[in-house]
């Protein structure tokens, strides 16, 4: 999917193909001159697509408050989040009702309260709480979410790095740290359209990830599975079943599988699932009851009515693909016609998921973030998809296409495309 | 409020009002053959009282999506809460806008992550974490709050208890506790109408338990505000201002105020506020915004468009009084009916919240509980008003007489009467 790394670029192949410096810097002040201020930092829906959802907002509807089995979905109580909810991502996600929980509107805090858990009380398997381990060690692939870097960062683990490839985390290297060093507890994996280079993981690597021998007793990976659903093509890609294929492999407990419908029905209002083996949903239950009567059923309910099955939610996903494929597309075509054969920039193609990955010359990502901000174009900070945003090679930037509209989009790659030359050539120059 | 203990009356006393034993086994049968099954177990809102707010069910309806200033609460962010509604909660708790922050469905989530916060990080002039210290005790006013005691247990904190008075938590026991010993690091109230006494705290109180010198210089008052606007008569007692008196004491960082609409709109899907000094608002700012990108402004904007001003919310709440106020009147009717005469019983009188205190004679309270349980009546569990479930006297119960219908709440009273003479005619005989 991606091309290769502009780093194998000489400096001299770069000399031929790009514009000048003083012609560049006139481009670029022409591009000041245009006062725009568009924003591509986070990976938020447009007001389009929230208004796909839009009739959820008078749902349930006065009068519709009991569920299917007669639940009244406005009192205490409910734990486990609605059955009917449960049995729909069920089927989506793949996994038995009985090993998923319906619970508040952001995955993110089930994976802070996962690891919250985890160093307080340990997770099954854990000879000690977490925090009462020297170190815990989790391995991040990058580039990857930098809120999964934060959570880290919180809790005092340290992080340990592995490149993805297009089929997911390197397993090989994986494999290699996990072996010998119990600190090691933790790998975060983003499955399916992953954040943010798009990569799916392969049957292959997730075997390898449930199999490989583990140093730590209760090794765990986060499988934030954030863009299940969110295909750009019409080929609707499904991820390895992680789960069966931990049990398969005799280590059930490994994966504990994330996600929501953030970018499914409303961003901040959407319900989040967790599912993992028996004995994971038993212990985050366990903790769950001390921190909650029960989820939001209302909301739950809300999300029953107007999806009404698997295939309501997977049609509503093909409106959302609508709307965002042709923004993926404008984000190729800019950075194509502006940077394809000057060998400054790769750039990913993904086929779902929110996000395009760019690599520019090494050492001038930040310069490139700094320049766009200069013309009035917000990009997410060079390093932040590296712990502790510190990209050592100072070339990555991810683009968050999704939120502006189409015209937007492509004024603001153009934008990009020109401070991505202009930072080659100072570095060229320099 | 509460008459004397029933452990002042003499066992003669009681020989003499009490119907003999074989007359009161005859009509725990009788009762037993009527095959009632009658829940009083927890302080749930009836149907009838969620009806009141059925018009939420349908806001805030398609095409009102943004907020006053303009955000669209349908996307992403906002960790403070919508400010509208802050607005109105500002005025209802008497505490500023820019010191409360508006969050997710329950406050009992608030509380734990406060403790779970302070056990991983520490609150502000914290020496260390708490889950670094030894030892962290919490002064627990008994009879309490299960959930509060299970919480401090999830923790392994250490529960100390003092007596709660009819001004509150008797300060004097617990400025004593705090003076020198720095494991002293929290206290649980519920200043209004307290679970299950129906203590209101009274200024006087609240100075001292703001104003006493405290070994530990991380102290936290707990206070929990669950039933601030639950009034069951016309005097809508105002609580004292906790965090204006901590302030003026010079000890502002020492409350922090829980509150939620969940015994307001809708149990399990309503929204929990937090207050409390511009530091540890910001302090809990910092560890939320690790583990939430925003809560659920949706359900927010729904709460404000249907409550629209603080005056809406408390004429909401004069309609959830005159549905409950009939029930507790019909507990204290057939209980002083029943038990008046006896001296084996005494009980509140509260003037709002949601539970009666019942106090049997000492060493019956278990076994009142069981005949109950026996007849079909749930009560909840005798000792859960006390931490680890213990209750040393075995005397307190508590009765959550809101969620049956009018007359199935006189038919549990006067089955859980006939429960407590047969507990305590046993007791006499054996």
């Amino acid at each position: 999917m991606s091309t290769p790394a502009p780093s194998s670029s000489s400096s001299s192949d770069l000399a031929a193909s790009l514009p000048d410096l003083p012609a560049l810097r006139e481009q670029y002040a022409a591009l000041q001159a245009l006062g725009l201020a568009l924003d591509l930092t986070r990976g938020k829906p447009s007001a389009e697509q929230l208004d796909l959802a839009e009739p959820m907002l008078a749902l349930p509807g006065e009068g519709a408050h009991t569920d299917a089995s007669g639940v009244d979905v406005r009192n205490y109580g409910g734990l486990d989040g609605l059955t009917g909810l449960r049995q729909i991502f069920g089927e989506l996600l793949d996994v038995p009702v009985a090993q998923l929980l319906a619970l508040g509107n952001a995955s993110l805090t089930l994976m802070h309260d996962a690891i919250a858990y985890a160093h307080l009380w340990g997770v099954p398997g854990s000879p000690r709480p977490w925090g009462r381990e020297e170190t815990v060690k989790f391995i991040c692939p990058v580039p990857g979410y930098d809120r999964h870097f934060s959570v880290c960062e919180a809790f005092g683990v340290e992080m340990v790095t592995v490149p993805m490839t297009p089929d997911g985390p390197d397993a090989e290297a994986v494999a290699a740290l996990v072996a010998d060093d119990p600190a090691v507890k933790g790998l975060w994996v983003v499955p399916t359209y992953a954040n943010p280079d798009g990569a799916v993981v392969s049957e292959a690597v997730a075997r390898r990830l449930v199999s490989m021998p583990t140093a730590a007793p209760d090794f765990r990976i986060f499988w934030d599975n954030a863009y299940a659903l969110h295909h750009l093509t019409a080929n609707e890609t499904k991820t390895a079943n992680v789960i069966d294929l931990a049990a398969q492999a005799g280590n059930p407990d490994r994966p504990l599988m994330f996600a929501s419908t953030s970018k499914v029905s409303f961003a901040g209002a959407g319900v989040a699932f967790l599912a993992g083996s028996p004995a994971n949903i038993a212990w985050y239950k366990r903790h769950l009851a001390v921190q909650s009567i029960g989820p939001d059923k209302i909301n739950q309910l809300r999300h029953l009515l107007f999806f009404g099955s698997a295939e309501g939610v997977r049609a509503h996903m093909r409106k959302h693909r609508e709307i965002l494929a042709p923004k993926f597309a404008a984000v190729d075509r800019v950075l194509t016609e502006r940077l394809g054969d000057t060998g400054v920039a790769t750039w990913t193609q993904p086929q779902g998921g929110y996000f395009i990955s760019l690599d520019v010359v090494p050492g001038t990502a930040a310069r490139v973030v700094e320049l766009a901000k200069g013309a009035g174009i917000a990009l997410t900070p060079a390093g932040a998809t590296f712990p502790y945003g510190r990209d050592p090679r100072d070339a990555n930037i991810r683009l968050a296409p999704s939120m502006p509209p189409l015209a937007e989009v492509e004024q603001a790659m153009d934008a990009v495309a020109t401070c991505v030359l202009l930072a080659a050539a100072e570095a060229q120059a320099a």
